[in-house]
């Protein structure tokens, strides 16, 4: 029988969906799951983009353009020029997903073994990305007692090498919530532009900003064009994951040149996608308003429920729809595992994502987990009733 | 300003998308451009997949199962079954077209620096993708002499190396329109066996077989189970090349064990999709049946007014929809581009592939080009009348 790759063995699961067995046998045996595991929001589609598809009137499906139909890359431009980007459609990449927006950038910008500097806890599959490309991540720690706020600079400095290429921030975070403050932002330029480095600045949760804080984009600092990459997608902005349409944007012109090298490869990204995703730039500001407020009240519920819990510590996030927060637990793969396994409280459990999976150095985040709150208050509110009950008998509790 | 990547560098621009904007050019003049460059069906995709679209209610445009939702990928082993492939779901991967499906096939299999033996001439973006995870392609020399028949298996083991580890094929074949033989498989079986080689079918083309010839997978073939996977597509088969869905097939356990984890990191295939390739297998007959009849003719036309041209020889092809053929040329490139700057007839011209973009040998298919018969038959013949002309007056006509 023919091996697998070393680079298959390597490639880490998904900390997020690896545990999905464990639930499917919970809810065999007739539990109640709540998903806090995965960032999959109940919020609906905007109606727009939902007529878009129904109403679409194209006989042949066909591929289009592998950069992405004009006519939606100038709706894009639209959209990220309300936001003071100052781009034109010659600045993006349509992608299948933000995914491929990330994967389309580390191959264009780094070579087998270079490397790229992500503070941690990061969205896990930046690791999954590395390793399909051989690019070796230098994970550099942030701290759940400040937050998760940026680390200092010198922190990075410490592990900046020959190899060093670019250093990719997520913003507000994915896990921890945190939003950048213009301050970091400007440091991070600083750094970028002394060691020539490129920043990938990932904004899925662009619109996911509470409490008035405001969202500050490397696109919104000077002199940083050349270097700046943003990764985009439709998937929490206009709750439509399952469209997987995302975009590369960039104002250095190499970049957008090879990088089409890559698009070109795989043809295009999806006609019908590109046609609701130019209804969705349409869709009215009442439905961010009603989301935002929504999941401001969410966090707030979460937050609350999770620091009342004995010996658990949750940060109040910025942004996003994430909480890392810390339990009074042996191991958190072990807990989350256990949560599904083996506890219910009337009949029902929760699922959340071990926080070690989000971590490159290993032993960090053993007593942290994520949780989504993409839930309704209600249920949230049982999940974390589920959840203390969970803590207080947790044969593993430290 | 930071540096891309020598990957980037090296990766290859797309022989059938780069001379779109000299098209562009010429149609910015006034020129009409017949399309025989790109694999873009004309044909309608079928209403059941189009209503399916229509008639959809979900209200939360949602990520579904990284491996494809279970429905969708019981009715593909519906599929499949009918053709004797014997699977169940779980030897199916659903991916973002059939590009993914390959790329996830060489990450799953090859190391970097591993090799895979392709005759060639070969689908283009089998070079981009193994350029994409640092992957050596061996090519083999088929010729037009022969129609492009697979080359002697003692060919394949003159470039077998302990670096070896897959061969592709595309069956029929894109760019030459060959269909393997049921010997010729048979033949591919014994040397994967011997030498314990990952068999990759790429099968995109499965329906497009001519004169009553039959069409032969590994999947038929006993004893290879742990060596083959099936890279397929819906992008030809119901003319839906811009829903990007496409599966990757295999009864080896371990391919798809490890194959999943690829399939997570980019989380989930389309959503929509999924829901219309589950309506696309009910397809019915007499869809195929009508296809088959026009792309026969449409077939018979072509090769029939190439091989009525002053010095042109063009072989009668048994499957896909593309057409290699050899022309007085000095070089196959500059023709092409010759075609779309330099050329009109009636204010018609014709856009089409560069062979040598098909092959990996340095120099090979130089007086070659790839045609897709996608257009209707009227139209082809316009294209050939054209063409007829061009070569008439070609300046590098040899």
């Amino acid at each position: 029988m023919p091996q697998i790759s070393h680079k298959g063995e390597q490639m880490p699961a998904s900390p997020i969906r690896k545990l999905t067995p464990f639930a499917d046998n919970a809810k065999l045996q007739g539990k109640k799951v709540f998903h806090l595991n995965i960032g999959q929001p109940d919020i609906e589609t905007p109606q727009g983009m939902l007529d878009a598809i129904h109403n679409s009137t194209f006989k042949v499906w066909a591929y289009t353009p592998s950069e992405g139909t004009l006519s939606y890359r100038q709706k894009l431009t639209e959209y990220y020029n309300k936001l003071g980007y100052n781009i034109t459609p010659q600045n993006i990449i349509v992608t299948t997903g933000g995914s491929e927006a990330i994967t389309i950038a580390m191959m264009t910008c780094l070579n087998p073994g270079d490397e790229v500097i992500i503070p941690e806890p990061f969205y896990a599959n930046y690791n999954g990305f590395a390793c399909q490309s051989d690019i070796v991540v230098k994970p550099i720690l942030s701290y759940i007692e400040n937050g998760f706020a940026l680390p200092e600079i010198s922190e990075f400095e410490k592990v900046i090498t020959n190899k060093t290429k670019a250093i990719i921030i997520c913003n507000p975070n994915n896990p921890t919530g945190y939003l950048y403050s213009k301050e970091e932002m400007e440091a991070l330029k600083a750094l970028c532009l002394k060691y020539d480095l490129f920043l990938f600045s990932d904004e899925a949760y662009r619109e996911f900003c509470y409490d008035g804080r405001e969202f500050i984009s490397p696109m919104h600092l000077d002199g940083l064009d050349e270097n700046v990459l943003v990764m985009d997608t439709v998937s929490k902005r206009y709750s439509a994951c399952g469209a997987r349409l995302g975009c590369l944007i960039t104002k250095n012109e190499a970049v957008i040149k090879t990088g089409l090298k890559f698009a070109q490869a795989r043809l295009s990204a999806g006609m019908l996608e590109q046609i609701a995703g130019e209804a969705a730039v349409d869709t009215p500001d009442i439905y961010f308003e009603a989301v935002n407020k929504e999941y401001t009240h969410r966090r707030d519920v979460l937050v609350k429920a999770l620091n009342g819990m004995d010996g658990v510590y949750c940060p109040n996030p910025g942004g996003a729809f994430y909480v890392v927060a810390k339990f009074p637990i042996d191991n958190a793969d072990k807990f989350c595992q256990w949560m599904l396994e083996e506890f219910s409280y009337n009949n029902q459990t929760v699922m959340m994502a071990p926080a070690t999976g989000f971590y490159s150095t290993p032993g960090a985040g053993t007593n942290e987990v994520r949780m989504a709150y993409v839930l309704n208050s209600d249920d949230l509110q049982s999940a974390m009733t589920c959840l203390e009950e969970a803590l207080k008998v947790y044969p593993g509790r430290v």
